[in-house]
């Protein structure tokens, strides 16, 4: 019949060096820029997999990554998963206490860290007890002092080993190729392993031209951190299709990623919410790029408002495609391209309306939206309802973690929490995280559609809303407002509840409008609820 | 760790039922156009499911389909496979002994029949030893007379059928969804089955930009004979992102595609060189459309001579993206995009020969190309060898053909029998198919290459170069010329020498060039060199 050939992540590098070699890979260093081919990181990535050889690795065997985006990182990507052994991103704004736990859980033989992110692995070193080995990536010709021991140096590593390697091709498509963990309402950080299959299936998916549409002419602007589910795939796509690739590094401030999309021509961009935000206030406090050959930025991690989609389109003619990917799904679900028909049916506002959702399921997945019944809910946008999913870049389960899986991954599906509604047309809009959720007098009030009304105000830079007890309804929504800085103290709750009149449900509007400096965010750049419950229980708030 | 969640055709039809409900199908059937939605297609589709059931049809039972392009053979396609069962597309054009052998060898046990196709099956029904059942495709109402029997309706059939039917979601995407046969060189047809995942993976990667790039927003016009490997996966492609799809039935005449282009603002169209050969004629001789709306020629099945890409693209503004399949392929293997590098590198004359390329190894295959030693070429677009092919959309096997199949598929590659030479970049060119290269004096000529240099001449329309025995040489080339109707009896033999001189290597220049009046087809529309040869063999040339 067919051949029995699998799908593995070398077929991606070989490909980017067979038919790209002389394509670029731009790197941000701590110092500076650092250019260089799709052929020379090819050598690179032999010569490490020797090092990795020469270190004892075998197939199978944990090796953690701290570190930023930069072309070191994706080497090891490259040379740890090609040649068999597990991959795992450490975020490296975790707690310490976390950090240590998930070492120690993945059993992490080797990891690769900046040089500027070893304190925070010094204060857990003595906890590790798997490490065998620090390797610190940097510039510099001598590794740093340091305790982390022992501590080599990546580049001497390298210096010294063979160009010549023959990466296994006949490894398992089901096999682990990487680890990521994320972060729990509850206890400790949860692991997810992804496997050759799932990696690939997603990245050639991505690269469609209704999912992110990759191709070889595309620069890409690498916000998204690599610790966080691989940068939402785009090493391994760019390596698939040639695509050139930057990575920023540590910096991803708006001046910054302004600068590297004039003048790198980026044409696409991805990202979580803050990251616009921020880019937005940029310019409008008068900064001039430009930054035409984007053809899209991606918007994901969290809803985007769609006052911040309608301002960036039509006063900077940035067009945002939505997106939505959790930790358990490698990570991409949905994307939000306009249907033809609805170019020519929809007016300009309800486009800015769609463009703000998360969008269409995947090709490959399979979804179900269900009520607290189990019920499928009506498709008719106002519904609300649990997004399940299933497909074959969706988790079974939680890394040697059975409780947990079991409540998360029931009859088949696995259950994401995201509290959704559903268009006629199948495009999905995130209403809430189900922990999130409000749930005043038995009804659900979305706090992502609350914060999205509110943050249409014009002093508004950002808001968050949560649930706060309530002795009559169960729960009442209380929001977390950031002013502009020439608007604070000029603002009171009442404009914003004046502003929210006609545009909510009467029994959404919040009771309470506390105005703070900042939404605290989570290591991912999330708005972090859990926190702002804390901060509101403790009277730290108001 | 990951789900395991098999890549099955159901996808493809769930997707375009559950997003792509409204958008259009369009059927050109004998009489008149059919429009219908992808919604009113899953309902056939069920409807055409419950009548197979009720037929008896079982999981893995071979269902035959001898029709033209229409929205009931895209029925037929998607109703067979998700049900489990295997679809066998039989070549119409195919003589009644070959027809008969596949029929019987696949163990077909219904064969879909378009009602003027039906005289062709009648001649070779009694020597059909497995179908059971007959079933018309026809707008009337009742069946035609026949000697066909039991000769079912299709439409009643329908008509009568329940609207409700759930595939199955648990079938094994490495199980049989579909069979096709190849003309072999000598002896009879060779099958090649194709799996769930095979066909899944082939066309989700059609779909990725530098390949073809199908989304939501394309209107494909299906040309190639879905009996022809799947219409080289368009139907799957479309159902998959919801593009609009036309089957133009039998009528593949240059005004009915041009007017098909035109009206409908068909964005892709998919063909054999013949197919341009006759649309550029057509435009050439003063027919006159907006083409504008195509964004690519995709030719295939052959390759298109420089010339001809280059007046299409100079005179009509018509792009031209080569690509390279095989039946034993699913069958696309090579798509030519133009490298971005290249785009500003090249001159026009070197863009245009890069156009008729067959171009880059799609991602997820693996290639390699071998001379007679079994080493591998340099990539330096001189050396010639074959083209070896691996990969999860490439046969391992033919079909009950231990014997066959063991001289192709050897040490783990499919061995193409194309001769190639590939250039510094990775693109590579077909320079002839092993069986058709001519051998002189121990060197190889490429066929291929004289004919594209031939066809070139403005006073001819096509040419085929083929080997004829040479006592002293081995093998000389001989060239079969067609001149435009105004140009007969105007152009000589050393006219054409003449024309090559400079062009090609002396050793290279056709000895004996005669004129005809038309290539001799394959079935499935490629210059028939075997009938040509066989020509000259019986002295009916020259």
């Amino acid at each position: 019949m067919m051949m029995d050939y699998p799908l593995l992540i070398k077929t991606m590098l070989d490909r980017s060096n067979t038919l790209f070699a002389k394509k670029e890979i731009l790197s941000r260093g701590l110092d500076a820029d650092f250019r260089y081919t799709y052929g020379d990181f090819y050598r690179r990535v032999c010569k490490l997999a020797n090092v990795l050889k020469q270190l004892g690795v075998k197939k199978g065997d944990v090796i953690g990554t701290f570190a930023w985006n930069t072309h070191r990182h994706m080497e090891i990507y490259f040379a740890v998963m090609c040649s068999g052994a597990v991959l795992h991103t450490l975020n490296v704004r975790l707690f310490s206490e976390h950090l240590n736990h998930i070492v120690n859980h993945a059993e992490d033989k080797i990891i690769f860290a900046d040089e500027d992110l070893l304190p925070s692995l010094e204060e857990v070193a003595d906890r590790l007890k798997t490490v065998e080995n620090f390797v610190v990536l940097t510039d510099k010709e001598e590794p740093p002092t340091s305790s982390l021991s022992p501590l080599l140096h990546y580049e001497k590593l390298l210096e010294d080993a063979p160009e010549e390697f023959i990466f296994p091709g006949d490894l398992d498509e089901n096999a682990p190729a990487a680890l990521c963990y994320t972060s729990a309402t509850t206890g400790l950080p949860k692991g997810v392993r992804y496997t050759h299959r799932s990696l690939f299936l997603h990245a050639l998916t991505l690269c469609t031209p209704d999912a992110i549409g990759i191709s070889e002419k595309d620069t890409i602007l690498a916000v998204v951190p690599m610790f966080h589910v691989f940068s939402w795939g785009f090493p391994f796509a760019a390596a698939l299709t040639g695509a050139r690739i930057i990575l920023p590094g540590r910096d991803l401030s708006a001046p910054t990623l302004c600068r590297l999309i004039e003048q790198e021509k980026t044409t696409l961009i991805a990202g979580v919410p803050t990251i616009w935000i921020n880019l937005y206030q940029h310019l409008e406090n008068g900064a001039s790029y430009d930054l035409s050959s984007l053809r899209y930025i991606l918007n994901g991690g969290a809803p985007i408002s769609k006052s911040l989609v309608e301002n960036l389109e039509k006063k900077h003619e940035l067009t945002v495609r939505g997106t939505c990917g959790m930790t358990e799904a490698t990570p991409v679900v949905l994307t939000c391209p306009l249907k033809s028909y609805l170019e020519k049916e929809l007016n300009e506002e309800q486009k800015f309306a769609l463009k703000a959702k998360q969008g269409l399921l995947l090709p490959g997945l399979e979804m179900k939206v269900v009520n607290d019944n189990d019920e499928e809910i009506r498709w008719d946008g106002k519904e609300m309802g649990e997004l399940l999913l299933k497909g074959p870049w969706i988790a079974s389960e939680y890394y040697k973690d059975p409780e947990r899986s079991s409540e998360t991954f029931k009859d088949g599906w696995y259950h994401s929490g995201d509290i959704v509604t559903v268009d006629e047309e199948g495009y999905v809009l995130v209403q809430d995280r189900s922990k999130d959720l409000v749930k005043s007098g038995g009804e659900w009030i979305s706090s992502v559609d609350l914060e999205n009304n509110i943050m249409a105000h014009p002093a508004v830079i950002e808001a968050a809303v949560v649930a706060i007890p309530h002795e009559k309804w169960g729960e009442r929504p209380l929001a977390c407002v950031v002013l502009k800085d020439a608007e604070k103290e000029k603002v009171s709750a009442n404009d914003i509840r004046a502003f929210l009149e006609g545009k909510v449900a009467k029994w959404w509007m919040p009771d309470q409008v506390f105005f703070i400096d900042e939404v605290p965010k989570t290591s991912v750049g999330k708005f972090d609820k859990k926190r702002l419950r804390e901060q509101f229980t403790s009277g730290q708030l108001g």
